[in-house]
């Protein structure tokens, strides 16, 4: 979630962590306030969800014991902050395992995600012992991560699946497949429709399914945008860290102007500034990591070595260019061109959604626990919260880089297109070969006589 | 929704029309008695919503007056019965109309259907003075649908979307677009959000979606079928209404053994003779309109008439082929082999699915409208209830023959293969005609000086 908040009085700290937690004493008791005016149309609704999800405390005894003699406030801060290393650093980790253990990664977060929404909604309709859900919510998580996972194995993993027998069968009916299994989990539900809890069932029906299009269509995405190359996953999601983080500096130094009511915290001045600086910080992340192959390369899998390789003729938005300035900024900076990956000035796109249409998805989250009265999605994380706190705006930013890359940066895939060409029938790949033949000869790209 | 009631008593009719409004009396008793033992629960959820939406009667005033001696409950088999031959006749009028035509009736009930659910989910939450959100929900309708629409215009118009210049672009750039325009929608949609409305809000933005996830990405599935030939849009919708006539006539004649605690009037008999007719229909049906080009030939845009086409070549499942029986068939029959069309077998399976799987989905729409104490969907055509009533097991139909096109008839098209080809890089473009080249000539389908 993006922190733009003003500067609390005497509230004087530089840690630069990115969670609201340290103000949530504030929060909470306007939210304290708000359940009065809310009780007429609640009542409606569920007024008594049990209040809190994060009711354990999860930080380690070691840093329990070290920050033993400080007060809470300056304790929670020094948990918050030593967490926030530990994630930043445990994500440059990641990073150097290569995407083998990154898929594994967003998998894992996906699922934890998963169910830390889909148990709010057991607590929000208190639906304990509703018969079968608790399984069929799960067996839908892995039905629609079957289908995903198998989309991208056959796209991406086409060279194995060709060599192995069983493989082949599940890529030709994959579609099938998933629906059925799909389909068996539908049935399921209705078979256990009973008549004392029909209208709870069918909620958390609705629930589960908005979970997952929220949490598993868009972790899917990252996975995608990971295939296309390292750089698509590393800098926007550096990007977003980077906006919470210079979002919430500007904020506490500048922020006098209130943004929006939904986080009385959150201030114009910490929403502009951070812009400023994560643009920054964006286009010198992208010359950084333009200059290496490990990151721009497509991540492909080599069937020699059975493994996932990153190496490739660099494409040419990673290929330095001469970019001549206009003429205002060269009469000001006596500069008559710049030097730049194209990818740099694609930065300056992702940055500018990261930090003026990402928040959005902070400020949804938020409204969400707003809505449900609960103060962290989890408890996951010692002083963070739950583990879908992290990650609200990294979620529509996958989307955004989904077709951000598929309008902007890719054309049709040359493999992919050869290997659909090799599934058609003989004689319409005769067809296609004289069609490509003449077409080819008239644009004066082969020989007549070839 | 299918019909495999047990035969009420001295309930003599042989209407056989598909709706079970006529047995509502009998239901709605046991749903009051239900409401008690529900109250415990409803306590949390919304006890008191308002109890019918089918509340004005849009009977033709000429019908009424014809029917005006008889008593209540004939009067009603027979409005049923008039409004249910009349449908199956436009049905008939529709498809001679060719597809373009369907392809906005297929877009009208799809409109109708969101209309009627999100009506329901007003009334759930009583959400009548929401800020926003009557037009934010009609606003998302939109998005998708530019969504879907769009991919199908680019998909099977590509001739004319390359002659247009404005029209290349909106293609070029279709997701990007598709995506603001929802982000747009999602951004509204928080702006819009109310301290004293939170929860209702959050509720009615998970309504809306799961609506637009099972009405308007199917709807769009339809039309997908319809593409592929009329009789993919045909037969399905053909089978599952015969289905819901066979299956109430077999439970109305030979009902005895309850099927499903949901529905109490179904009956094992009507489920089974039901399957057991319809499989004969299915396959006569098939068998007749296989042997014509307007319905088995893919629609295909015709860049010069500006217009669709449905001529070709029919494919191999439209073509009669021989079919040697097995030997204990021969030896009951004295027939070595049949003739037969082989999509008259894909008929088989067609109609299993509609009539062992299809019925869920009217088990689900049941569950649905007993969860929120409703009598139907609305009250669109008289005596039926509304559009969404009719059309619940249809949905489920067509992802059923999207997947089944998908898996086990279609390959990919040659003529979208060719288009992704033509869209390469000139050089990558080369590469594959080599690759191609050679591939063909070692398979000995050019000859090797070619």
């Amino acid at each position: 979630m993006t922190e733009l908040r003003r500067r609390g009085a005497g509230d004087v700290d530089s840690t630069d962590n990115t969670s609201d937690k340290e103000n949530y004493g504030d929060d909470r008791l306007s939210l304290q306030g708000d359940v009065d005016g809310e009780c007429d149309l609640d009542a409606k609704g569920d007024t008594d969800v049990p209040p809190s999800t994060a009711d354990t405390d999860n930080t380690p005894q070691c840093l329990n014991k070290a920050l033993e003699g400080l007060p809470p406030r300056w304790k929670n801060y020094w948990i918050r902050g030593v967490l926030s290393i530990a994630m930043i650093t445990s994500f440059f980790f990641m990073i150097s395992m290569g995407p083998v253990a990154l898929i594994f990664v967003v998998m894992t977060i996906q699922i934890k995600c998963f169910q830390e929404i889909i148990t709010i909604g057991y607590r929000v309709y208190r639906s304990y012992e509703l018969p079968w859900f608790r399984t069929l919510s799960w067996y839908f998580l892995i039905c629609v991560n079957y289908f995903f996972y198998g989309e991208t194995l056959a796209d991406y993993f086409g060279a194995l699946v060709q060599k192995e027998e069983p493989l082949q069968f599940l890529a030709r009916y994959h579609r099938f497949i998933s629906f059925a299994l799909y389909l068996a989990g539908f049935c399921m539900f209705v078979l256990s429709l009973v008549k004392k809890h029909y209208r709870l069932q069918f909620y958390m029906f609705g629930w589960t399914h908005v979970t997952l299009l929220i949490v598993v269509t868009q972790s899917h995405l990252v996975i995608q945008n990971l295939f296309e190359g390292m750089i698509w996953f590393i800098v926007p999601i550096s990007i977003v860290i980077s906006n919470d983080i210079f979002a919430y500096l500007c904020g506490f130094f500048f922020g006098r102007t209130p943004l929006i009511k939904l986080s009385p915290k959150k201030t114009w001045e910490g929403f502009i500034g951070g812009f400023f600086f994560t643009v920054i910080f964006g286009f010198i992340l992208a010359y950084l990591l333009s200059q290496f192959q490990y990151f721009v390369c497509p991540v492909e899998f080599n069937s020699e070595t059975n493994g996932f390789s990153v190496e490739c003729e660099p494409s040419d938005i990673f290929v330095m260019q001469q970019y001549t300035l206009p003429s205002v900024v060269q009469s000001t900076l006596k500069w008559k061109s710049v030097n730049l990956y194209p990818y740099q000035i694609h930065s300056i796109f992702i940055s500018s959604f990261a930090s003026l249409i990402g928040p959005f998805g902070g400020f949804f989250a938020s409204g969400f626990k707003r809505a449900f009265k609960i103060k962290d999605f989890a408890s996951t994380i010692p002083g963070h919260g739950g583990i879908m706190d992290r990650f609200d705006c990294q979620y529509l930013m996958a989307t955004f880089i989904h077709v951000y890359i598929g309008s902007f940066i890719r054309g049709p895939n040359p493999t992919k297109v050869l290997q659909q060409l090799m599934t058609l029938q003989p004689e319409q790949q005769l067809a296609i070969f004289h069609t490509l033949h003449s077409n080819l000869r008239e644009r004066g790209l082969i020989a007549p006589t070839e």
